[in-house]
């Protein structure tokens, strides 16, 4: 199975590639919009694959529309005044637990992380000042090959899913796809062990992205009431147990993770709405900034907990990362010219990134693949490079005097944390790479983004710094631990940020510090193309207003530079693990082509009888794989459409009739409830139907969903793709234009795999050909 | 006509409140679900009318739909690089261009206020000097009157539609609805001058309101080429002249007006997303962000010019209305006793506030039909009456001694801004409720807001304060003069909040100046049940990030209190006006009723054939006032929709055929381009087609929108409304689910008027019946 769903992958990759790399061969007449469309040489296929974790898995759709069907519409009647409370009390006592545990297990990393690496730092720094440098790098080097060890262990054997950023499988689910254990409790407690360890060890990267991937993950658990085995049946989660309430939930769930990884509320709220989001509502905005009020609120205690010197070497680091607000920021209209080109630097940079971490990507599966050996080496030798960088290169450095205007205590530094790291430095001097490098990423931020320090830094340090960056951004990403791509944009782009501070000297009004905070979020919404939420970000993280201007200038500059190169990373990612994500515009070439002629494609629709007999019906199920089929009763005439999850319960409930008769709605409800049909666990193989009730019948018709979508076969791709999007489908009925009595009216049945342009190009070779003409 | 429709609408509000205000009688069956719906005593109706400024006036739907006919698919073929390159960048061109034309109106308006108001008060305050009372008083009031004169009079007389805020209204563009004069050139300029007008006349009111209406008006002039009437007919504007980019252009305009309103950029971005839009994008977010920031900028430019003293009075006070970043924000746990009850006072004020303005405004809307004389009288009346409370309520107060502490600059204070105003008061002495009353809007905000001064305001004060502002809250809002909601509800508010602060003593941590911007905030979340957008408005207003998880938990209170009584004012006021407003959740009851229920109540649906008489389609368009038909071809099969814009585009230019036969593109495409369908300027009269031309024929092939959205006549209309809302419909087309060949598919065309729920209500009265049961 395994070896040929792979091959099914690997076949598809290649056929998009060949359409996209295809040459341009000839132009074509005038008319060739209106050439018949009979050049296609293979049927749309729609094979749901896509890469989860480090393997290629079965992904399913999401049913986020309203299935009407009769025991769905008696429950909606039959709901008292208690129950419709019960319900949206649940929704927001689930939305308050999700910012509760958000922010403990936020909190809990970051006491785990800065107290790990604080503990390794004072020793490391205690050999160093015995001058035993050799001792001190193995002991460095060391502890963050056994951090690594033990967070790429987990990663490679436990959970898979838990390695890289998970915002990406996020926010396809969000968009209607399901990817297997990506939302478990495996997954969840992989990912917290992990984070603490990849990012105590020293690598470049960060525990943002994961948070975002653990709020989502508690989202989820929450919901569906506990760990997959081990659900809670209590019965206010029963009206929650449903796709679109789930979702809903994980939205809050991913705003809670930003909004815990950098204390903004606000930004959390808006990463969610700009970024993850697919479908948005009035009062979701209002439940999700519930869950981020709850976020801040916890963490705040905690800081304020820890203030009274109870959690070890956590103290002025950690969560805040910087405050700017005590600087007081001054501007003028000719600091436009620096801040402009920040922005283009950002834009041209980020989408370099994007660039070459697309084909460090592909390398890294292609090693990925030869199984989880290699997986865990390739983690252990970065993590030995980045110790061997971060320890060695401050040598390179010369050390420099301390301002003399600075106190001992503010310059050198010997600590956990603090800026001027004396490292191997004499007495009164310090070194500035060390400063930079020998501490953890949080306080690197902090020390790159100090104010009022304009002469900490030697341009070569800075680049040295930039460089070292941008080799450990790119090799770092792929390894099999959780890492976020936040903090390793933050530090690259701060670099060059500062740099471009200092080359101007005393042109500019500026702070060296701000513009080093100008380079971050240059190279996030160059990179990542974010523009509101980094804004808002920045400025929850600055906690200064007065810098909103110039941010906004550069966001919106580095955004468009790098919109004309090439998509977010975030979509580069998803298109690479091919998780068939519905955009939002569709493509214009989309209107050339009607979901008929999409449909023409397909394998013909399966359709069942309002009464079908049960051999017929188990038949159907075991031959195909559609989650969906149409059911039409005597004259051809549209009843609607059933899902194969309710086929199967009625199946495995054997509610069968003796002859072709219909039920009524009072038989139905005595047998079933809408709480049966929400379960989805039963497969066919779960069906155990006897030789003799094979000839028996079944009465579909209270169990289908009277009301689908439909479109006309004259739909133009284009619209039809709007329709699917905006309202959340997951089956498009596709009708037939000309009416004959006692033919089906069903053209065919679309689905999310269908309607992805991949596809349709593989299977319509000739559109593609007029894309390159 | 104008007699008629008010009837109509009257009959209609009848109806309506008929239906609500039905009593129970008797409970139906268990089964009443099932009953056949033949109950109805009427046919739907849906006309088209709704209150605009101060008269009954023919509201019509917007095309959102992309049409897609021949014309359109060939023009989208054929555009060029460099016309898709014009098109991108005209939108941000004008997205520009709103920012610019906003930010510029908006330091215009604020200079002219702060001018006006800043010399009638230091010449008040120089006849107070010389205890000359009645003088002042003379001066005070025959200013104010002259001003409110000036505004009202250009209200009524020029522009009705520039009075109130106007929000509504745009709420309703952007859902659908097209109101007329609403963003016209008269509008804007009234609503400027009676904006200056009406602040300078200290009447409660606010700029913000009509700043987000001015913006509006600048994109939706700016939108389609200049006024009416001397539209620009620059090629590059062609491309954007359909409702959809006019749409985002107006979401582009409100949110530059509420920045420019609050110097907010985040904040006005928020306040599009949450209040007024109803669709929203990735690139709508990053395009309203691009405009709003250009507000900011063009306002710092402004305020840094108007520092070296080129503004006249125009100082401190003006757009920043208050800063508190240098203000030591300290709580803790204890303190979340106050902010409960600040957001429950908040919440019921709020919806109090809500209930009773409605009264008031169906007072005035009767007080309004008398004529234009009795509206400029009530506003006269409400100048004086306010002129009287704010000079002489101040005489109620006694006189406090100077805090030793403060310098006589800043205590007592006689200019036109400034805290601790002398009034009648001797020297060293201050009048704590003329601080309040006798000085502009903004700077008694500023005042009340006022920080690290407990001992400021004696209670019987603010008490007096509270209460004034309920009353001309509820009497100035309703008059005929441009008036925003936001500063009244911002004075209330802030009141009690002080009111609790000073009540708290020294029970609590908190300045007693954040208590009042606490009880702002939760006015404004109560009444207009914004949170997100008003709890960043704040934040970007005080400056201090601080103050986030309080004024979060403020709002979600007030929030949840207010929802349990009444929907927001805005929602208020939209139904008073007989909008039709598609809400985003449609009505529980409504899956209980089909489409096919709905169309069968209205009139029976209007068809032509794919080749029509051109009499026909002459005489369809004169009897009818549809403004789209469904195309039948030869077997009843459907072609698609044709609106009736277009039809009389065919007839104006007489493309008429000898005989019935079907043409080709080329010959089409000779005569029209897809920019003479987008013009809608022609009416049915304007056509006038000879005796001999209405034997000939017309192809409607070409122009028939082939793809529209259909449903199947069982789909309920709760799932309906969610199509028809999300896709941004204006007409569903609904098919018949039996297929006899030969008749046609077609069962109706829903608009969005057939979708309200009280029209639906009117036309099934059992429905209602049920509703109360």
């Amino acid at each position: 199975m395994s070896g040929e769903t792979k091959r099914a992958v690997e076949e598809e990759v290649l056929i998009v590639s060949e359409v996209e790399e295809h040459e341009d061969e000839g132009r074509g007449d005038a008319e060739r919009s209106l050439r018949p469309l009979l050049k296609r040489n293979r049927t749309l296929s729609s094979i749901p694959l896509a890469m989860v974790g480090d393997k290629v898995s079965h992904i399913e759709s999401l049913d986020y529309e309203i299935n009407e069907n009769d025991l769905f519409k008696q429950d909606w009647r039959s709901r008292s005044e208690s129950q419709m409370l019960q319900y949206v009390l649940s929704k927001w006592t689930l939305a308050f637990l999700v910012g509760l545990l958000t922010g403990f297990i936020a909190s809990f990393i970051n006491l785990a992380v800065e107290n790990i690496t604080g503990y390794k730092l004072l020793a490391v720094v205690r050999f160093i000042e015995q001058q035993r440098y050799v001792a001190g790098f193995i002991l460095f080097a060391g502890s963050n090959f056994l951090l690594t060890l033990v967070a790429a262990v987990l990663c490679v054997c436990f959970a898979p899913t838990a390695a890289g950023p998970g915002i990406p499988e996020i926010k396809a689910y969000l968009n209607g796809v399901d990817t297997p254990n990506m939302f478990g409790a495996t997954t969840m407690i992989v990912k917290i062990i992990g984070s603490i360890g990849a990012v105590s060890a020293g690598l470049d990267l960060g525990k943002e992205g994961p948070l975002v991937h653990i709020g989502s993950c508690i989202a989820s658990l929450l919901g569906q009431g506990g760990p997959d085995g081990y659900r809670l049946q209590w019965h206010w989660l029963r009206y929650i147990n449903n796709d679109r309430d789930r979702r809903d939930l994980i939205t809050c769930g991913a705003s809670s993770g930003v909004c815990a990884a950098f204390r903004s509320p606000v930004g959390g709220v808006l990463f969610s709405l700009e970024e993850v989001a697919t479908w948005w509502r009035s009062a979701l905005l209002w439940r999700t900034f519930f869950s981020t009020a709850i976020v801040v609120v916890v963490l705040r205690a905690f800081i304020e907990y820890c203030e009274g010197g109870n959690c070890g070497l956590f103290g002025q680091g950690g969560l805040i990362i910087f405050d700017l607000s005590n600087v007081t920021v001054r501007y003028h209209v000719v600091d436009i010219f620096p801040v402009v080109v920040i922005g283009m630097i950002g834009g041209l940079l980020g989408s370099l990134y994007n660039h070459v971490l697309h084909k460090v990507l592909i390398l890294n599966g292609m090693i990925n693949q030869k199984g989880k050996l290699h997986k865990l080496l390739i983690s252990l030798v970065v993590s030995l490079f980045t110790s061997t960088c971060l320890y060695c290169l401050p040598f390179l450095s010369e050390c420099k005097k301390c301002d003399s205007r600075l106190e001992p205590p503010a310059c050198p530094t010997n600590g956990r944390s603090g800026n001027f790291k004396q490292f191997n430095c004499p007495d009164g001097y310090y070194n500035d790479l060390a400063t930079l490098l020998l501490t953890t990423n949080d306080d690197a931020v902090r020390n790159i983004f100090s104010t009022n320090t304009p002469t900490e830094y030697h341009p070569a340090s800075l680049v040295i710094f930039f460089l070292l960056y941008c080799v450990l951004g790119l090799v770092t990403f792929g390894i099999a631990v959780p890492s976020g791509l936040f903090l390793p944009i933050i530090l690259m782009g701060s670099a060059y940020g500062r740099m471009i501070g200092l080359a101007m000297g005393s042109l500019t009004n500026i702070d060296q510090g701000l513009y080093a905070v100008l380079g971050a979020a240059s190279l996030m919404a160059g990179s990542m193309r974010m523009t509101v939420s980094v804004c808002l970000i920045f400025l929850e993280l600055t906690n200064n207003l007065k810098l909103l201007p110039v941010t906004m200038i550069v966001l919106l500059i580095s955004k468009t530079v790098g919109d004309c190169f090439n998509p977010s990373i975030y979509e580069i990612i998803l298109h690479l693990k091919g998780l068939p994500f519905l955009d939002a515009n569709p493509k214009t070439w989309m209107s050339n082509i009607t979901v008929g002629e999409l449909s023409d494609a397909k394998a013909p629709v399966v359709t069942l009888s309002g009464v079908e007999r049960v051999g017929r019906i188990v038949d159907v199920l075991k031959t195909t794989t559609h989650n969906c089929f149409a059911v039409l009763d005597g004259e051809g005439e549209l009843h609607g459409l059933i899902l194969r999850a309710h086929l199967i319960k009625v199946l495995v409930k054997k509610w069968f009739l003796e002859e072709s008769w219909k039920t009524t709605d009072q038989e139905v409800k005595e047998r079933f409830s809408w709480i049966d049909l929400a379960e989805r666990e039963d497969g066919i193989k779960q069906v155990n139907v006897k030789r003799e009730e094979m000839e028996m019948y079944i009465d579909l018709h209270r169990f289908t969903n009277t009301t689908p979508y439909t479109v006309m076969e004259s739909m133009s791709v284009a619209k039809a793709l709007v329709l699917f999007r905006r309202v959340g489908l997951r089956h498009m009925l596709v009708l037939s234009k000309h009416r004959t009595s006692g033919t089906s009216p069903v053209v065919g049945i679309l689905t999310r795999q269908d309607l992805m342009f991949y596809n349709i190009l593989s299977a319509f070779p000739h559109l593609a050909q007029d894309l390159q003409e």
